[in-house]
């Protein structure tokens, strides 16, 4: 298996969270692009790496690995850049956000895009319900005490990790009238300052993103493949 | 604050995942009753620990913290005995897991027992959906090959996780004839293994979980509080 890192990747996917770190963290990768259109990510090929069927996978010197926190978690685990090291106090805390963003938010926000992957009947009953708990979850964040990283000019896991996460609500979390990040002037905020960063505005770039990716996301029309 | 841990909990809730986990490490820990009855967790002295509403919390000397999983790597991070040392080749396969119970399997669950909380429309197509996706993620899990802990004598961080779940599969998912244990091999006898072991044991006699509370469980009869 090589060496270098291989990013199994759709545009404006999950993947895009675990691409923000490698460029934060400056880890060498390459990109393999999972053909969405013809649902490569369904194919027998990608099932070998995972069996889930989602994207991102990772290939390391380790094998696949699959799950965005869980390998937004394992690379940040190479230095102590974007998450508090092991042992410190503010540990604890950061590993409970990072748990938080993958169980809670954005577990929620699958809901509002594959609403119909959720029930055997009305989607939309499912979808308007998601769109409710996002925004009483947007609150829960937009208030929180333990979350230095959402006000750093620093990068973190957590940043990587959501900064997506906003995007994503605005464009395909159903309709657009529903989400207004104005709405939370502190992720507003935050939203200003990721879409200056370097590396969302490389990765930016590179998935067709737009130049306010994160604050005031248009639709994505990428170099290569499709979003959906 | 106190220094020593206090586990905010209500029998055979996912704080049950985290007390296994203590008694696992033998960490020293107190227990605190949330009346369920009386919708304590929903309280404003609750919501204070976790504004989420969920249980458990646990107090710490760094202050609460929640996210079943998120508490469960905290602790396996004071030493190495549930989870892989940080750099080893196993590591990055065991956060994989981690976080796939977590934000896979766990919410599906929580789909089976809670549905009306995802949906405006018909909550038992949501139920019937998530009962599907359950057992499909269940041969999933059975036929996987980087999972060393689910034969392993010795216990592990998702040994604690995975177990209760079995559990509530079998008595909250929503009737009786959806979800037969009997139908993963791997994993039966992954629960009687679990069923063995001398913190099972203390933890079930706690919260009254009887005895075979893993492979063949029945309702929990709790000498103080209520699972529901």
């Amino acid at each position: 298996m090589s060496q270098i890192l291989r990013l199994h990747y759709a545009p404006d996917n999950a993947s895009l969270c675990v691409r923000l770190a490698l460029e934060e963290m400056a880890i060498p990768y390459e990109t393999v692009l999972v053909d969405r259109a013809a649902k490569a990510q369904k194919s027998p090929a990608y099932l070998a790496l995972n069996p889930n069927g989602l994207i991102p996978v990772l290939e390391t010197p380790h094998g696949p690995v699959f799950e965005t926190a869980a390998i937004l978690m394992w690379l940040a685990e190479t230095d102590d850049k974007l998450m508090p090291r092991v042992g410190t106090p503010a540990r604890m805390h950061a590993l409970q956000w990072m748990l938080w963003l993958a169980n809670t938010l954005h577990h929620t926000l699958r809901m509002t895009f594959y609403p119909s992957q959720y029930t055997n009947g009305d989607s939309g009953a499912v979808q308007s319900m998601a769109q409710q708990r996002l925004r009483a979850q947007l609150d829960l964040l937009a208030a929180a005490q333990t979350t230095p990283w959402l006000d750093s000019a620093a990068s973190s896991l957590h940043a990587c990790y959501l900064a997506p996460m906003l995007r994503w609500a605005a464009l395909y979390g159903g309709g657009a009238d529903w989400f207004d990040l104005e709405n939370w002037p502190r992720l507003t905020a935050f939203a200003k300052r990721m879409d200056a960063r370097e590396s969302t505005i490389r990765v930016a770039f590179a998935e067709g993103l737009g130049p306010t990716p994160i604050s005031r996301p248009a639709p994505c029309t990428p170099p290569e493949g499709s979003a959906l």
